[in-house]
């Protein structure tokens, strides 16, 4: 099974690699709506058209050397406990996974690249990285579509830009997102002020599957709005301005409650640790809150750095797609009891908590 | 300080050795309602009455030799913390507590035995034990009610039995109550229909703390409601008839519960050790919660007998006067941090859970 080496790639080591830098921001990701121009757009296009979307994009990654190992999977051909580990890794959206034929996506060999195909619109292509720079990566992004608008013709005019499916994408097709955990806005009560002020200056901020999602683990998904009458450039640097300051106040607004309210936080910390360490039956919202408060004890130096890559590899391997991986579909209650076992022998490897650092 | 000696006197030891046959009942209670023919009821006594209420019943008491080494203190006399303690320990109601000028207990060296003096009534005598054999305590309780009528001319009319300030007592004056334990009504959601039942049976069911009070720590006061038109023994035929009932349901909820949901029925016991072993702040409602699922965990052998008696003495020594003592008053919150802590120091003594067995 293919989908299987590919997962198996993502290791607690190369997670620990990556997260170095990380810890408010999780993760950044770039997103490009293009259509190509001799075919309708997905939701209205023919069987035929779309099988014609498919081949010729097909055709044009397989010349990319980029592309060259990457992997590529039709819905058709996945299960649907495959998908929602492929949803679960961010790397197609739960919109492509409902979609049947002519729909694909292709990962890049690094992970870092995924392009989907008839989602939405024929193309979404994405970049991710477990780190805040958003300007690196749109080079990176950048140059990639280059390459690409050089053999596939985009539906492009003048005065609107890249068309869109949806007008919401119009434009630029950009949609820059940065992934933030926000434990210490989320315990003070003052996420909700924050998130209002997101919104007022033009960001989205959604939980940790996008659109309609909870926040679970206090993670946060922070996006531009507007495609249409800015620059990519601008773009990037208005989220990047407006992050900048949701991480200043999250780090205040953690060492306020640490100053004033220890004996709580240590409370938060100390029952999160305990319940992970011994629950015998554990949802993936619940785990997921609580690893949280272990990501913010490591933060705080109340556990080791280096357990840090082990917890954000725990933040994956918890979600359902992959407790039932690499077996088959499970009842909840038997995903929540495998789950249970996982954490609590993961957490049986964790030092006791040390708070007083 | 005279009640700090009282207080001392009941050591895990003592809880210990008295709790070996107790499992789902806790302890039994008889309380007499009685009120002397020459004085008006307390709630309507001059102060003088009140006074010579207490006199006269000081009086007999010292003369009994059960109550010669006995603790005798006047609600005068006690701080708001002394009396919390006393009414932890359910040596006087919260009634009394209010009460001022010849308002008094007496309480037996050997705790059994305590008698409130112009609480609701001149006389309110009771006995507690842990166990569950209602028909000798009541002997002894009538013995003690026998040798104190001689000397104190009681309030008595042969149509209506003994006379008492409020209607509900009239009769017999006797409440018959017993403390159980029901986690496994609680889990399985059938504690209401008992409830229910129990009502329709004439009797009724409250709290730890009686009248008006919580089920905290899943513990339940069951008593006769009515006192007249009985004989004590049909009271507390009936009432034992009902327990034994309970008991059963009590008996049977719980293994079907381990058989059908062993992995929820761990899962509950593992969060409750864990949190009590590691939080930093909790109220002594959430601490009771999770002490009876270690309760529960004892009757089921996944931690050694041998616990028990420390765990129903934290049962008592997390109420917020006990957490209090030898000191003061505490806000909230120091209170909260002081049981996390006492509750931490001594879980750190208990093995690991097995439940294996």
């Amino acid at each position: 099974m293919k989908i299987e080496s590919l997962i198996k790639k993502v290791s607690a080591k190369s997670a620990r690699s990556k997260a170095k830098n990380s810890s408010i921001v999780i993760s950044s990701r770039l997103r490009l709506a293009r259509n190509l121009n001799k075919y309708s757009f997905p939701n209205c296009a023919s069987d035929s058209q779309r099988s014609n979307v498919l081949s010729d994009v097909e055709e044009a990654l397989s010349a990319l050397p980029y592309m060259k190992n990457g992997n590529f999977f039709t819905m058709d051909s996945l299960s649907d406990f495959e998908k929602k580990i492929l949803v679960e890794r961010h790397w197609i959206s739960k919109e492509l996974a409902e979609q049947k034929n002519g729909s694909a996506v292709y990962i890049s060999s690094d992970q870092i690249c995924s392009v989907m195909i008839n989602e939405e619109d024929h193309l979404r292509i994405q970049f991710i990285k477990n780190n805040f720079n958003l300007n690196s990566l749109w080079k990176t992004l950048s140059k990639f579509d280059d390459v690409l608008e050089a053999s596939l013709p985009y539906a492009f005019t003048k005065e609107l830009g890249y068309l869109t499916s949806c007008p919401s994408n119009l434009g630029t097709g950009l949609r820059a997102s940065v992934m933030m955990h926000l434990p210490g806005l989320l315990i003070t009560g003052n996420i909700k002020k924050i998130i209002r002020a997101s919104n007022q200056l033009g960001l989205a901020v959604r939980g940790l599957f996008g659109e309609g999602s909870d926040a679970y683990g206090h993670i946060y998904q922070i996006s531009n709005q507007q495609t249409l009458g800015e620059s990519e450039e601008e773009i990037l640097n208005r989220l990047a301005a407006v992050l900048k300051n949701i991480v200043e106040h999250e780090l205040n607004a953690r060492s306020k409650y640490l100053e004033n309210n220890k004996a709580k936080l240590s409370d938060l910390i100390a029952r999160a640790h305990a319940i992970l360490s011994s629950a015998h039956v554990i949802s993936s919202d619940e785990a997921m809150n609580y690893l949280s408060y272990i990501r913010l004890a490591i933060d705080l130096g109340f556990i080791s750095e280096e357990f840090r890559s082990l917890i954000d590899f725990l933040f994956i391997q918890i979600q359902p797609g992959h407790i039932e991986f690499p077996n088959a579909i499970l009842s909840i209650e038997s995903r929540d009891i495998k789950r249970a076992e996982i954490l609590r022998n993961n957490f049986s490897k964790l030092p006791p908590l040390n708070f007083d650092k």
